[in-house]
């Protein structure tokens, strides 16, 4: 039979075909529900621990690399990704359908080359390595590069943003001078080759060790346990599905390797009663747009809403679905996003919930779904909690109709672990007093907490905290977004006891490496030399 | 049967007898061999359960309870220890015979009132929530207690600096607002009791809530399972065996519970040639006195010395051999250490290493064993590296006696995850080149590294890394030792993303809630109000 030969692969700083590929995939536009052209390999083992071998060596030549170095990658690859904006715009949007130029082009783009950026001043300034310096005992320590390449798993949702080799996994495994091998999403491999591709460039320009950027588009799930688990591996970044997420999560753990996953959240939004009688349709509308964009395909989706059973509640419905059905609907990232989709809204529905609108696939071509809000009384929920909180990857959210203040904090104490939980409450203080008894009980079940303000926009900000209690991720001590605090997860801690000050990390030398570098000196932050 | 009525549990902020034991355990004294005579009961699931239950509502109390409040408790705790000093010391003593005096009394009862002592200032100094303010985004994050109490596995070897109702892990996780329910070890109930009963007395002193603090003495192993597992646990605190260890951290990690372990060390020391040859007699006295103090019985034992193979690296043993023959061996902790350690020896002799001196139980009375070497060639280490590597808890070391500078390396890059590695040198440079293409396979296996110094002395040095790569401890992340580094296990972080001002926990508000607290306002570490 007759193929395209397969795209190459990027191992141990070659471009080149996979050497025994198992099978190959290739992407679909959801625009057409037609499969692209290009083939992408499916890696065998041996290939995959061929990457591990040479991400292992050039662990140790970038544990050495200056600071300098990998910041000027981070610089030189944003610059190439805006000079080659059109293209990656264009492969992105065939890929994953989502919007040309509000989206890729306006927002994706600029938040993935600032993030690069970003990365670029953390390397430089080396903030992430922490150092605490103790005089009296002689006892240093500072954060520090894994001894191994760090595994990305990159999303379906954002092809540049969260692209395994351009997005905030990969800026935070390298910023701490840990080389990555990136496991593209089969949903955007030409996309992810394209900026591999720069990246690559953006390598041999500035120096780096070529081993340090690594390509795989696929490769069997049971190679994917044992190169998580392997020896070699210094840590893996993961987000994506619940259900992959928990076995690899598994295999890691088992051998003890650290692995940082994004699985799961429906993001509970509460509205309280005094923030609906003063606001109503304007909670519609931010709900609606939050709900509805990219089709839903938000890690921090507004997925279940709790409102007050009764007239405000039924109210807030029924301006939401006006809007929903208003708003035209987005695709689909694949055929399976559309049939896990359906499942999971069939799902809430033989648990109780009850379809208001949408609810079923478009006609015409591509991966279209009406834009879908559920509803279940708050006695419902409660009965069926942990099935009505799956979530549907997609536009839709399931409201709750809450029948009392008791039941909301009911409710509320019964919620899984969230990236966010959000509280709308009367501008002035009318909600007040509930608030504080909401809160506490919220605010231990999610990583980010907001207020009068739609979960969907996760700023690169130092005080952010994409993450929260399992199963939303693995551990609710870290998070993947946000620079410098994303390095965290990519690094050991490490003391220096009595060793003599020419063999000591720079960062830990009395002289402060930079001039500027923060460090705790006796228990004080400080920027000044040890005296 | 007749028996003496066991001693009673501490739950829900009452001393009462086990419900329902499903038996009991009594201590041994290790100097005679003799069982002591109390009995502890050993809970069932049900009560356990109840514990569990109590710490998750005294979690919700803890949280709002003042710094101030819980650094009294901690100041109160340590008084209390001081003025009941003789008392301890002598139980401590009976149940694990080590010296009065020289251990108990001068160095571990210091060091833990003064760890009590260190978390009462970090607990009101706040340090430990690492406050982040991006004032242009509103968005503010810091690191906070969890969501239900913290469960302490208490290992046998340090009465009190590791208790598990006195020691690190307890003063961390209750320095973080996180209720403790304390597991005892096994090895020395009595000591935990009275200490238990002085933490209870200061809980009840200073106001905390009454469950902040448990005592259960043991329980069925599958009971342990469920406990870390368990929805309302917020983590677990484990020093001890790799065997229970490994264990716990599979249940809690299927759950997605944070689990933090301490399991196993050999601690390598390398003996460089310059170090040898210039002052040989020190480094065999001072390694004689660290492996053989309390019996070998630290998780930072140097159990595995790296030396030259030829006369220098015999020298080095012969004089070694001297001191441990000479210096009197000290008490293994139960018939259990004698049992395991004896194991340990016979498997490190299955492959390969060869006794040179000790090696045997002792006659007479209590748990004695002569101290022991052993030695292997580095060629032998490397072909069995890793049944070489197990630890032998009690007063051995295994030399390996390393052929070239070459087999020193293979060596090193064979080492396992190490809490410590050590690096013996010539004081000027005649070792410097050496120790530069070691130093970078050895720092990255181990958490604390060492020039010139035994790795058995563990300073409470917020610079500490008491932790290391896996097996030595479930994530090379976090240390155990060294405030207020060691609390950050016991946290979550959250972020506030336009939370009202009123809203904000204290220490996010714009005024600095202390007018000390060091936060990050805008990448600037700081002490300042935002203006």
């Amino acid at each position: 039979m007759h193929q395209f030969p397969s795209q190459p692969v990027l191992i141990a700083g070659q471009w080149r075909p996979a050497r025994q590929p198992v099978g190959t995939i290739q992407a679909e536009n959801p625009a057409t529900g037609q499969p692209l052209p290009e083939t992408y390999p499916i890696s065998d083992r041996e290939e995959v621990l061929e990457a591990l071998e040479a991400g292992s060596q050039a662990a140790q030549l970038l544990r050495v690399t200056s600071p300098e170095t990998i910041a000027a990658f981070f610089e030189r690859f944003a610059d190439l990704i805006e000079e080659q904006r059109e293209a990656l715009v264009r492969s992105a949007h065939l890929e994953t359908g989502l919007p040309k130029e509000t989206r890729l082009d306006a927002t994706e783009l600029p938040r993935t080359t600032n993030q690069l950026r970003q990365a670029a001043l953390a390397t430089r300034e080396r903030v992430w390595t922490q150092p605490v310096i103790d005089t009296k005992l002689n006892i240093r320590s500072l954060f520090a590069p894994l001894n191994g390449p760090v595994v990305v798993f990159g999303p379906n949702n954002f092809p540049f943003a969260f692209n395994a080799i351009s997005g905030g996994d990969f800026a935070a495994a390298l910023a701490a001078h840990n080389p990555v091998i990136a496991k593209a999403n089969p949903g955007h491999p030409a996309t992810t080759r394209q900026l591999a591709e720069l990246a690559f460039q953006a390598v041999r320009e500035t120096g780096l060790p070529e081993a340090s950027i690594q390509l795989l588009y696929h490769f069997p799930d049971e190679v994917g346990l044992e190169l998580v688990s392997h020896p070699l591996v210094g840590a893996t970044g993961f987000t994506g599905s619940k259900n992959a997420g928990l076995k690899l999560k598994e295999a890691a753990d088992r051998a003890g390797k650290p692995i940082y996953l994004e699985m799961s959240s429906v993001n509970p939004v509460f509205l309280l009663p005094g923030a609906l009688e003063e606001r109503l349709d304007a909670l519609a509308r931010e709900f609606s747009a939050s709900c509805t964009m990219a089709a839903g395909q938000f890690c921090t989706n507004p997925g279940l809403v709790i409102v007050p059973a009764g007239p405000l509640g039924e109210a807030f419905l029924q301006a939401a679905v006006e809007r929903f059905s208003q708003t035209p609907p987005g695709f689909l990232f694949g055929s399976k996003g559309v049939t896990n989709f359906e499942a999971a809204l069939r799902l809430l529905e033989q648990h109780g919930a009850r379809i208001v609108t949408g609810g079923h696939r478009l006609d015409g071509a591509g991966y279209r779904f009406a834009n879908t809000l559920l509803r279940v009384t708050g006695q419902q929920f409660l009965s069926e909690s942990e099935a009505l909180q799956r979530e549907a990857f997609g536009p839709a959210s399931l409201l709750v109709f809450s029948e009392s203040e008791t039941r909301t904090l009911e409710i509320a104490s019964q919620l899984e672990g969230n990236l966010t939980g959000t509280i709308y409450s009367h501008s002035g203080d009318r909600d007040d007093t509930f608030y504080a008894r909401l809160e506490p009980i919220l605010r231990s079940r999610v990583g980010r907490l907001l207020n009068d303000k739609m979960p969907t926009g996760v700023a690169v900000s130092p005080a952010m905290q994409h993450g929260g209690p399992f199963p939303a991720t693995g551990h609710a001590g870290f998070t993947s977004v946000g620079l410098p605090a994303s390095i965290r997860r990519f690094t050991q801690l490490r003391s220096y006891d009595n060793v003599r000050p020419q063999r000591l990390p720079v960062e830990l030398r009395d002289k402060n490496p930079t001039g500027r570098l923060w460090r705790v000196i006796d228990g004080e932050w400080t920027q000044r030399d040890v005296v």
